[in-house]
């Protein structure tokens, strides 16, 4: 699977994954009313304007980017309906084309972890019949149970041909408290990536593995030794944008080929109609065009700034 | 909520708690036959069956322990149908006065963490109305993101009176790859506890907090530790029975007034009526009697044990 994310990466000349991780504040009021007006103000009601607000995004960049992420917290907040709308966001990505990075962050241990790999990357088998629950092409994994939670997932990536990436260094500022705690003059997160790695090798396809790993753009120092400890592995960077990462900081990320990692922003690109410099341009009912010039100004300052 | 909890662990005589991981190949073929003649081979009737399985073993065991434990992943498998079954486990559950702690493992950052947090054990607001869309009373926390994932959750908890576990030490044979590294004379999983500690002061209920710990009954040397460093902190223990964690060695979970600690078993309950010494005298007919002679023998063994 990764390589068939390399390869869109490299076609549409865009590093670059949409954040689906839509808050009721960020979804313009027309499609709330409408949404409300045909269901009540219930979890269906919230579900369908989730979907609208996704469907205007994905339609209208569609063509530029080669995946989008999103971010199944701010579904599973509304229940089952809300469900139901990740799993229709998933399949009209499916639909267009592009590649889906569930970011569930789920990790157990055993049978437990091999359950969430099939409802995420696998097949169910139920009597004779075998189903895909959710389908998504990656999910991201809580590495901290070790690798009896992480090796089900990769099985379930070698049978299907899907990938992972694990959490390594977060982007969030209390990343550091477990995960910067020193052992053996090297920090946990490097004990991860070098995991991360370790079990890389057991998955590649093409010059890179389809256990790919995640490091916050918020720490490009780290970023920099993660790209050491972890050659063949492709890094998905959150953090860029809204939360302070900036496209310089960005290069330590990326391998001399011009691959080895793929940029992510939510808020910067799915309410780009509220921000500067666009919300002078585009108003609620143009929210998915700003968003189209968001992903476009996105690619060129990554780009510019990776030399690509 | 955790006085409620040990309100019923203690009226109940059993620091015990019954893990729903329903695998299909516990439940008894007559089960899944009706189910699946009702829906064919669909999530749907995988879904049927597995909330069939759940009602004949709560409605067996509903006067025995104080609560239950539904894995999500053992449900998420089967997509939507299968939270629905999750969502109406946790109904009959508190039909029938138990307590639900949803193993869930979630853990995200800030704004995500607390969309899981409202998912799981708050509510969320829809225009004018506030819905509750999982409905557990407490939830397993994955802490690898440090305090900017657990304290939404806690948040959450001391507004709707919940709780959580946060994972310390995992009952499984490579939880020590990382939770076992030593970082200035200190294991994580220690510096983890540390924290738990420190959390947990912020949502104290009684004698203890609602922010709770989970820690492997397979570990009981660092079960000895993690309680000496969370005095006011409920341990949940997984890995009793199935995963070869025995009674003996539970005693270190306890603190010195009997209370303490809550002791998993999921599959030694469950498909008791498939396993000695309860095979001979349960056909498949009779799993949920089975069930019920399990748990009676789970809480002779520890109480025994405790000296309780």
């Amino acid at each position: 699977m990764i390589s068939k994310l390399i390869d869109s990466i490299v076609d549409k000349k865009a590093p670059v994954v949409v954040g689906l991780d839509p808050n009721m504040k960020f979804i313009p009021e027309y499609i709330r009313k409408e949404a409300f007006g045909k269901h009540g103000e219930t979890l269906e009601g919230a579900a369908e304007a989730v979907f609208e607000f996704n469907k205007g995004i994905i339609e209208a960049i569609s063509d530029l980017v080669p995946a989008i992420k999103p971010q199944i917290a701010m579904y599973e907040q509304f229940g089952i309906p809300g469900l139901e709308a990740y799993i229709k966001t998933i399949e009209l990505c499916h639909e267009k084309g592009l590649i889906v990075i569930g970011d569930v962050k789920r990790g157990d241990i055993g049978s437990t972890s091999e359950s969430y790999a099939i409802a995420h990357l696998g097949e169910i088998e139920v009597g004779g019949n075998k189903i895909r629950p959710f389908d998504e092409d990656f999910a991201t994994v809580n590495p901290y149970l070790g690798s009896d939670g992480v090796k089900p997932f990769i099985e379930v990536c070698n049978k299907m041909d899907k990938g992972i990436f694990v959490l390594v260094k977060t982007s969030n500022p209390s990343s550091g408290e477990f995960q910067g705690k020193v052992s053996d003059g090297k920090a946990i997160y490097e004990h991860v990536a070098e995991k991360v790695h370790e079990w890389g090798e057991t998955s590649m396809d093409g010059s890179y593995s389809n256990v790919g790993a995640v490091v916050g753009a918020t720490y490009p120092a780290e970023g920099e030794t993660a790209r050491r400890l972890m050659p063949h592995t492709y890094i998905l960077v959150p953090g860029y944008g809204a939360q302070g990462g900036k496209a310089d900081d960005l290069k330590p990320f990326f391998n001399s080929d011009g691959l080895g990692a793929i940029v992510n922003s939510s808020r910067g690109i799915i309410a780009a109609y509220t921000k500067e410099p666009y919300k002078e341009r585009f108003d609620e009912r143009h929210y998915a065009d700003a968003s189209r010039e968001a992903v476009i100004d996105m690619c060129l300052d990554i780009n510019r700034a990776i030399g690509g």
